[in-house]
Order: C-alpha cells, then structure tokens, then sequence
C-alpha cells in the first residue's frame, strides 16, 4: 500500500520524519492515478468543485489568461507538487492548468485532506509548509518581475527549479533536465522570447550554465548564484515539525 | 477567554462554521497580545526561528529588499491576517514585515499551530484556506505586474482590498479607511509615485474612484471592476470544510 516512489513522500520527509502510520496515511493517496497527455488541461480558470492532484511524473505548469489573450504562467510543478490545492480550497480554480510533459498524477480532495489531518497533525504542517514553500516560490517571481534585470531572473529561475528538483531527487548541483521551452520562460518571466535567448546565449559564453536539448547545467554554480542573489533558505528543510 | 472581537474568527468563520469548542481553540492564541510601533520590524528577511502573529488591528506591510537597495512589497496585511506564517514553517523568513500604522497582534508558534490542528483539523482546513487566500493575491499581484497596466494595475489593487477589509467588516461597497500613501503603493505595484499620482487623479476624474485623505471611495464599483478585470472568485468563501 505504501509507494516509496511517491515523490510527494520524499518531499514532505524533507519537513518532517515520518512515522510509519503517516507514510501509511500519505499512501492511501495513491489512487486512483490518471494521465493526462499535452493538450488537456487539469483545471480551467473559473471552474467550480475543482479536484486537485499530486503530482507524480511529469511537469505541468499554472498559468492565468487575461481578457487580451496574453497569458502569465504563474509557476511549473514538478513531482512531489501539489497541483490545484489553493483552487480546491477556494472552491473556484484560480489559475488553469495544463501539462508541459505527459503526467501521472493522484486525485485529491477535501475529504482526503480532512481525513489526513485527523489522522496527523504533523501531517497537516508538512502539507502548510509545502503550500507555503510554493507560496516563496511566487514571491520570489513577483520579485523577479518587480525588481530583477533580465539576467538575474534567468538565473534565479533556473537555479530554484534546481532546488526544488533536487528535494525529490531530480537534480544534483551539476543540473538537471528540463522540458521548458523558451516561450515558456517567456510567458513566466515577462520577457520575450527574443530576449530569453540572447540572455542564455550570454549566460552559456560567460560559462555560468547552459540550456540546451532538455538540459540545465550549471557551469560555474557559485558564480550564477551569487548573479542571481540566490537565498536557498525559503527552500529550507530541516524538520520543522520535529515537536 | 473567546474574543469575538478577534478578526481571525471573522475570517475563518466564512470559510467554514466553527463550533464552539474550534471557537475556543482559536481563542487560546489571544494572549499574549503585542504592540508595534511604525519603524519597528516584526519580522527580517533571514531570520531564524522568527514568530508568526496574526494581525488584530493596524497594518503592516511585507518586503523583501534587494542588494541594490530597491525593495519590493509583497503584499499589506490586514486584521485577521497571519503574519510570517510562511517564515515559521519555512523557519527563515523569506520576507521582511514592518507596520505601516501602530498595530495589535497575537504572537502564535508552531507549538499552537500543531495544538489547533490536533484539536480541529476543520480548523487546519480552515487555516490552509486562509494561506491559499494569501497565495491567490501575491498571484494575482504576479499577473498585474506581468501583464496588467498601471490603471488597471491600482484599480484591481484598491478591488482587492476592498474584498480581504470587507470580510473582517472594515469595509463596505462603498469603500473603506487605507492608511497607505502613494509611496507604498509605487513600491508594491512596480510603478513610480509620479505615475500612481497620475493614475489617481485619472481615475477620480473619470468618476470611477476616489483616494484621497487616509479613504478609499468606490464612485463606479461595477465599472471599476470591468476595467480591473476584477474576479472575486480568489476571495470566495461558503463553507468548503462543511462535511
């Protein structure tokens, strides 16, 4: 019954050790998986009684569409992420939804929740700190949109992706794959996508990392990491939850 | 020992009905209370191990400050708001909190929240739903920086507002009382003071709203939300943890 493979427990274990009745709780989530393939969006912006998903391979990514057309993508999710939690919470979806890659993910809902927090409420402040982690994670682009040149925002994006990679294994310091295109880091970076691409070319002639071919290596980490003023604490672990 | 004065009740009684005895839980946080002056930090960006509060009267504004000395505010808080709830889960704080007039708040550890979760795990809901609230605005704060121009930039703002103030009732359609000054808003809405001074005085002469002398003054709401684009929806409340 319980999956080791969830990411969602490799995540959560990096808040909290988790006794074997948690793993138990968390793992009862494990059905019913679905798949959704590029094309078909998980949630639809203004949709009422949303179902919400973890998300187990696979990246999606969250966007809101304004009357214009024009789109700003809010954040991807990787594995381990929740998707569409806030929107279950707030009984309308917020954002939409739409898969980057082919995924797998779990359903999700209110009920599920109600139940793992009474079961564990240590459980229920893992999942507050996975909620607030994705809310740094947001503050952290708005910041980047406000205040942080073009260079700067390539980097700390690429190098907090790394982060959250890392926590479910998908990333070491050296990189990781990444199935972004460049209109993707356009539409969630405020920039062109023009301007995307003369900033990676300076970032791989400087030899600070390179994106090419589904890839992200960091070349000179410290460097770009320093560029991009990169804080790891909003990324913290470290059992917060250990009473 | 139940304050039904505390905004936090007023809050989170719209998203669900607590019980008397969730009523009581609660009110276990409302001591000890806390007075800050204006000039005098809650909270540093960086911080170990900082308190969270929640927020019974006055305002305060969160900030994250860049090495070139620009900041960026993240969002104001109001009462019943919780205030570097984040930080506490994340056990650094991501941001920087000031007071932006004199303010009352309930100091509250990850000891109380771990309490109120195992005394109410509709209250844990209950809590979730007001972080997912918190998360949908720095989201919506991401897509006007992003994308929305500056009068529908501080329209959607003073909207918004207007929404998390009516909730605790310090506000009607009509308007409210806003201590903020143009300084503020330039910094939490990526535009000069020159620029948000402009766009006021646009927005008073098309009849759409005032701000001016500490209020906030909804001439044509309903327009004023056409132009904003402004969806409630993110502020929806009704009982989600009903049962």
């Amino acid at each position: 019954m319980i999956d080791v493979q969830n990411p969602l427990l490799s995540k959560l274990s990096a808040f909290a050790t988790l006794t074997n009745s948690e793993r138990a709780s968390l793992g009862r989530f494990d059905r019913p998986r679905r798949c959704f393939e590029i094309g078909t969006d998980l949630m639809r912006e203004g949709e009422k009684n949303s179902t919400a998903y973890i998300l187990l391979d696979g990246w999606v990514l969250s966007y809101k569409l304004l009357r214009s057309g024009e789109r700003q993508i809010v954040d991807f999710q990787v594995p381990g992420d929740f998707l569409g939690l806030r929107s279950l919470l707030l009984r309308t979806a917020d954002h939409s939804i739409e898969p980057v890659t082919p995924i797998i993910a779990v359903e999700i809902g209110m009920t599920d929740l109600l139940r793992i927090f009474r079961e564990s409420p240590r459980l229920a402040a893992a999942m507050l700190w996975a909620l607030s982690t994705d809310g740094a994670v947001v503050v952290e682009r708005l910041v980047s949109l406000g205040r942080r040149d073009a260079i700067e925002r390539v980097a700390h994006f690429f190098l907090e992706l790394g982060a959250r990679l890392k926590v479910v294994g998908l990333a070491t310091g050296d990189g990781y794959a990444c199935p972004l295109s460049q209109y993707h880091l356009a539409d969630a970076l405020g920039l062109s996508a023009v301007h995307i691409n003369r900033v990676l070319r300076q970032l791989r002639e400087e030899e600070l990392m390179t994106f090419r071919a589904g890839k992200v290596t960091f070349d000179n980490f410290d460097k770009l990491v320093q560029i991009a003023q990169f804080d790891t604490a909003y990324m913290d672990h470290g059992g917060a939850a250990r009473e």
